[in-house]
């Protein structure tokens, strides 16, 4: 067990920074030895934010390759733009260095095997850092449903519902990568936020597994509309008025599993709406919906109220997850709740960096959860451009999935 | 325009007798003078209803081939197992007799054609009876869309979410068909109370037209677990016990509109839930969820919070509804709501009659828009069958819904 860790950052964009400035740079056991970055004024900023947190000040790259040369690195976190997630991450494992990356969407099916065959060549560990596994709601319904207070469950859903317009149009000022994505793609381009904890639910490479996945879009109105009118107003938006985007406003997706469960994914980023997960777990014996963030459980009689009645429950999960609080979250509460996204970021980080220390092989998220996750945005593209058919889903773990066990140990192996 | 009107009623059952007793009864203009069932002790049943309530006792019928001979009759509405709307619509058609049927899903394309076929050659008015195309939200929102307030609607959600194991496993003991249709199908067997609402929203069959349509469904586990507890305290569940019922608890549909919007509806009818239509419009400038009960226009800065956030909006609906109430719901208001589901059978039903009253030829709900609604069941049942293949919508008004125009005039023409 190592008292204290190096680890290099790849990617200072908004999430990178992000990162460091409420998480990482607060953690006494977590030095930051190295960052890189494309943009070099992001790499001054970065190494700034350290020297007035009075922390090692990294030593700035340009180019991955050469900071993956370090011998002094107990990890790197990625967290890049998405298309470059998989080259940096092979690579990495190529060095023997630990992956911990952020998340995104794959783009070919070929991109995700090559992360697991790299992975079972090198047996270098990676981590997917999805944060939102280790979310309160989440984790307390994952609780719940292994203490069978669900009953059998029967389907989930879940989305991507987050009003991204600005951070989209303003993609060629601020560098952000989700322009060119929503120019030039029409898939469900971040499903690993929801299908994370789904598939934590529903023991997926666990027990169980995707079989076949369908998506289909709404046409595409909301960039077009919003850059035409700020552009009004703003002429850094000039460039991009009456540009057509091939994103479509809202896809479906909707992905069978082995079990029989049916789960249903909604990506909805392009239109007014507050955030939300639309996180929902229908079992035998319970539901719990994020948009209303309730529970109901069977036998309670005001299921037969008609009208409205739906709004008697509307947030009284805020009383039930107290009530039915993971583990970790007991912890968390305990210690004192910090990192961004409410926590989450704070709790993904510490499984990562916790296995990290212990020497673990085997991470909490480990490579085929993450390649089963981002591998369903290259499964939309290819099922939206073939008219809705169901395509059929890797097994990314070849058969194994029938009777693996999360191997690891502690507190962050959900 | 006649002061006062007969009618028949086929079917007296539950919602035959519900809006016998919660609306017609109460209507001074509208005598019921023959009514039909093939259980006699529902007849016997529903003249005393009509006695106790001081108005016309009807003549009973078990056959309603007999009823449809009456010369007296304005219309007849059809209240029935939804495996007989059609026969018996096109019976009263055929005799000349205006119908008010409620709703269901259809069992085969043919059947929908063979419907609008029979109207386009008898011309005797026929209504779907979609009591939630008068709901208070439904038409608040429809209201707030042809005012532009939502910008351009990109796509549209609804769900018929409703607990109904009860009504279900107890059909050997209520007569109720529900339960041969769950033991025997598996499809969106119930579309019309969320699809009527949106059709509206969208246009469609005036100048928009859905264009294919795709469905799955999860696995069945809530009947046979609900059948099986209960069975344990009461004997007259014993034959349903151990039973697999061919309906899956959650089925998910979605529909393509010629004009790009997409819609996506959800049947979860066999698990523990409160009643919500799920009823959901995204526009390019507002947003409005059931699930939450919230509008969300664009301009809100309150959209980049998150975590829950979501919840502060929940329940707004009640106050903005008032605001951007339709004009029908004004009225209403302004006269004392009345009849079942919160007002909706009372203005569906006045809707029916006052057309009749006036010797409409053209509904405000027609048989353009029950063909269309109705048959997405048996599209579904198809697509399932075929592996959640899209399947092509027919276009009941064969090219006329390009440019046809609601035809009647009043307050009840949406």
């Amino acid at each position: 067990m190592k008292d204290k860790i190096n680890i290099g950052m790849i990617g200072l964009g908004g999430r990178g920074v992000g990162l460091l400035s409420l998480a990482i740079l607060r953690m006494k056991d977590v030095d930051v030895v190295a960052v890189c970055d494309v943009y070099e004024d992001r790499i001054k900023k970065t190494q700034d934010l350290c020297k007035s947190r009075r922390r090692v000040v990294p030593q700035g790259y340009t180019d991955y390759n050469e900071l993956l040369e370090r011998k002094d690195l107990d990890a790197v976190i990625i967290s890049c733009s998405w298309a470059k997630h998989t080259e940096i991450a092979l690579k990495a494992l190529e060095m023997g260095i630990p992956v911990g990356s952020e998340v995104g969407g794959a783009y070919s099916v070929d991109e995700c095997w090559s992360l697991v065959n790299k992975y079972e060549e090198t047996k270098t560990p990676f981590m997917i850092l999805e944060n939102c596994c280790y979310g309160e709601y989440e984790l307390a319904v994952l609780n719940m449903v292994k203490q069978g207070l669900f009953g059998d469950v029967v389907a989930m859903d879940g989305g991507y519902k987050h009003d991204l317009r600005e951070e989209i149009s303003y993609g060629n000022v601020n560098r952000h990568y989700r322009l060119n994505e929503y120019l030039n793609r029409n898939c469900e381009n971040y499903p690993t936020h929801e299908i994370g904890p789904i598939a934590k639910v529903l023991n997926i490479n666990y027990g169980n597994r995707f079989t076949s996945l369908a998506s289909v879009s709404s046409k595409s109105l909301g960039l077009k509309e919003y850059i035409s009118n700020k552009s009004k107003k703003d002429d850094r938006l000039n460039e991009l008025v009456g540009k057509d985007f091939a994103q479509g406003d809202i896809v479906h997706t909707t992905i069978t599993c082995e079990n029989g469960e049916l789960v249903h994914i909604v990506l909805d980023t392009t239109l007014p709406r507050p955030y939300s997960r639309g996180f929902t777990c229908h079992g035998t014996k319970a539901l719990y919906q994020e948009d209303g963030n309730f529970f109901f459980f069977d036998g309670n009689p005001l299921h037969k109220l008609k009208e409205f009645d739906l709004t008697r429950f509307f947030n009284n999960g805020k009383r039930i997850v107290r009530k039915y609080r993971h583990p970790i979250w007991k912890w968390f509460k305990s210690k004192g709740v910090k990192g961004g996204h409410g926590g989450m970021d704070w709790l993904v980080l510490r499984a990562f960096f916790e296995a990290i220390k212990k020497g673990d092989k085997k991470m909490p998220l480990d490579v085929y959860d993450a390649a089963t996750w981002m591998v369903i945005t290259a499964l939309s593209d290819e099922s939206i451009k073939k008219g809705g058919v169901y395509v059929d889903f890797p097994d990314f773990t070849q058969g194994k999935y029938k009777d693996r066990k999360q191997e690891g140990e502690g507190l962050f192996f959900i």
